[in-house]
């Protein structure tokens, strides 16, 4: 053993010291470790072993590089329960017979929640409200015509052309004449359903998924075909192709980026194939990209979008997540078929708020925007790895928890007695909302799961709420 | 002569003496004459006998009173072209098919137009700018986090208060909790008719009415069934009762207040026998009271609502035309189809613009609303008389005009051979917009009619657009 410590190389000795110093509870996940040069200073070793010795615990998982900020310990995996499994499913079409539930919850969250886990929305604290108060102020006073003039669809010039920019970052070249501004993604995601199908037909999304999206489809009349989704890897592409071969299917309604409520951040090589799948099989993609900007990784994710040559992909998004929900502004890209959406934009809301998308197009132009999401997006990732050791300190054994790749919602698996409906109700006479499984199936699946707001700041109140709703899980279990 | 002269009441004499002035244009329209103290002391009687000679010239259609400010000279009836006379028409079912057109209209208002006749907007100065600026920016000091946040539907509680109290107006009781906050009233419109519809069905509705309503027919998948309908007294109900016995009306969507184009205001009695009929045929209406505040008679119209013993009566409103139409906020009152109407927003938009909102809630409640609708409403009036004899004296012969009982839109029957369509694209080429008759009609009726917006305030370059289209319009009879 001697022998091999003196034999290892000094960045690993330096790793491992750092290693057991994180083990030992020295700095705790979240805490920010020595910067390189300090550390460098302290053991008297070269700044190029530090940082090795740095790269060698970032690959182990035990520290996170956060740009211009420095190195953070991060949850360490072993410490989390495991992440659900992937379990397949036979893919077929079905009248979608969720809203009411779904409706009830949201309603119930109107009454007495002190501790709100169940819908995801960011808490204040995670929102430029300062900012974005400061701009309506300025333009309410240097053009007071904004507040009482409206932008015919497809809307406000300045902000669809600010879209169509940033698009850059995500691997695409979206024209302002081919962005549509609409009150907000969902909206959005109305139109792009209603423009390729109608009643009767079938559309294919992931299972489980946001249950707006499985909603939407059915207000429309449609029906779901539920493609069985791993939450690390995404939607079963096999499954999706015989789903194709198979049946009539319309349209495809998917998340790529930062799934909600599963977390992930689809490969770029599965986008691709994605992408390519749906286009020899002619059927569009309504991208639902509503957190892409909230997903970890220091570059932003590409879109699906990227790899499409025929046009047949639209994309949605959002600035519900990163900016405010109340200003109901969303926006969709849609190539080829956009004379069809902004037209039936005008049809079924005619213009979007105006103050909104002025103060949003003057955010994004300010740069004050991309300030703010590569602010709030490490907190997010901060929170759910709070919320996540919460998690598995608190659940009974056998429960397995996401590892998100973005966005602040976390997806649980519960041992297979625990009832997530009964659980709902349960946590909601104690004042905590949470989402329980089934709402995110067409097809009521998911019994024994439910997804965790994390995008609230995390404090001993909801600390406290997560050990009584791993009590009542207990409670069923007995 | 003389002896009928001297055996006449003095109050005629007055009166008469008044009349003549107002002929020999001492007072033109728009002009306030002598308050009644102001002539009973020049002219040394009464106070009683000047107002039962302003009673007879208000009776004769000179003079008109406004509240808290005095008796005005009224546009003379007999200087204005006759009224659109009633065409009766068969009504069935027909597909809608004016979208095509009306998305060419809107999109090519995005042009060139320097006078904006097209679009029933209020020009700036009709709008609560300044008081709606202040608002914004004293919500956004005081209570931040109203940016930021957002309120489920059926919406903000305060605002749906608010509107229920008001409803007592309109000789209604509302709810708040029946109320639902919308995205303008275009979207309440939508929300109705999916509630009550789908693909396929039959509503009927007027004929020519507002081409929104027509396009959100069409692009629902239904089908218009077309109610001859004048311009003064409404629809014709012994059509609509042949309809209702030979067709299956799955529901009523109408104007009872301010109609758009036709500016009427329905009567009490016939509001009551729309709801009685529709009521025995169990067909819902879909009330549509947009401008219903802009009515020109000193005490608010009362609604159809009012009549409805079933609560079969669902009632869409709207900021758009009397704060603002950027702020996207209109209302539905839908009684017995509440849950289904508030569900469905919550599906396709989940909330409204939270800022809209809150601060029309302030407005309401700070009785600056009132105020400001009482005003706009009297310059309406003025504005659409003083339309009204510019169209008079250069439109063409043979030209007919409305006489609108509120709102700012002019319905224009031309001579039989001007193609509506045409003067439109020539309107357009001279910088003005112009609605043409067909659009408001969903099988492309009224060739020769077309909708002035009257809401932009006078300017003798409004002068000059109407004295060319005046032109654009005798060139196609020569």
């Amino acid at each position: 053993m001697k022998k091999q410590k003196i034999d290892s190389p000094l960045y690993l000795r330096v790793a491992r010291n750092l290693e057991n110093q994180i083990q030992q509870g020295a700095f705790r996940t979240g805490d920010q470790i020595p910067s390189v040069r300090e550390l460098s200073r302290q053991s008297r070793v070269s700044i190029a072993t530090v940082l090795q010795a740095y790269f060698w615990l970032e690959n182990k998982g035990w520290i996170e590089a956060r740009p211009k900020s420095g190195f953070y310990v991060r949850t360490p995996e072993r410490s989390l329960n495991p992440v659900p499994a992937f379990r397949p499913a036979r893919a077929r079409p079905t009248p979608v017979t969720t809203s009411d539930i779904v409706v009830d919850l949201m309603q119930a969250h109107r009454g007495p929640v002190k501790v709100s886990l169940g819908t995801a929305v960011p808490g204040p604290d995670r929102l430029p409200t300062h900012q974005l108060n400061a701009i309506i102020r300025r333009l309410s006073r240097q053009d007071p015509n904004v507040s009482i003039s409206h932008e015919h669809a497809p809307g406000d010039p300045v902000l669809r052309q600010q879209i169509a920019r940033r698009s850059v970052m995500a691997g695409c070249n979206f024209l302002p004449q081919d962005v549509t501004i609409t009150c907000g993604a969902t909206e959005a995601m109305n139109l792009c359903l209603r423009v390729i199908g109608k009643p009767g037909d079938v559309i294919a999304t992931e299972s489980p998924t946001y249950f707006n999206v499985l909603q939407s489809i059915e207000s429309l009349g449609m029906n779901a075909i539920e493609i069985p989704t791993d939450c690390r890897t995404g939607m079963d592409l096999d499954v999706l192709e015989t789903v194709l071969k198979t049946h009539r299917v319309r349209g495809y309604i998917g998340i790529t980026n930062c799934h909600n409520p599963l977390g992930y951040v689809l490969p770029d090589d599965k986008k691709r194939a994605l992408v390519e799948l749906l286009s020899r099989h002619n059927v569009p993609l309504i991208e639902d990209d509503i957190c892409g900007d909230l997903a970890y990784s220091a570059q932003r994710p590409r879109l699906a979008k990227s790899f499409d040559r025929e046009g047949l992909v639209m994309v949605c998004g959002s600035f519900s997540k990163t900016v405010s929900p109340g200003l109901r502004l969303g926006w969709v890209h849609s190539e080829r078929f956009h004379s069809k959406v902004a037209r039936l934009k005008m049809i079924t809301s005619i213009a979007s708020p105006r103050l909104s998308e002025a103060a949003v197009a003057m955010f994004l132009e300010s740069g004050g925007y991309d300030r703010h999401v590569r602010r709030v997006r490490l907190l997010f990732e901060q929170q759910v790895n709070t919320f996540s050791q919460a998690v598995s300190k608190y659940f009974p054994e056998g429960t397995c928890v996401s590892r998100p790749s973005g966005g602040y919602v976390l997806w649980i698996e519960l041992p297979k007695r625990v009832d997530s409906i009964a659980l709902y109700h349960a946590a909601l006479k104690e004042g905590i909302s949470i989402s329980p499984g089934p709402v995110f199936s067409a097809s009521g699946k998911f019994r024994n799961y439910i997804r965790l707001n994390c995008g609230i700041n995390w404090s001993d109140e909801v600390d406290r709420a997560i050990l009584k709703i791993g009590r009542l899980c207990e409670a069923q279990l007995r």
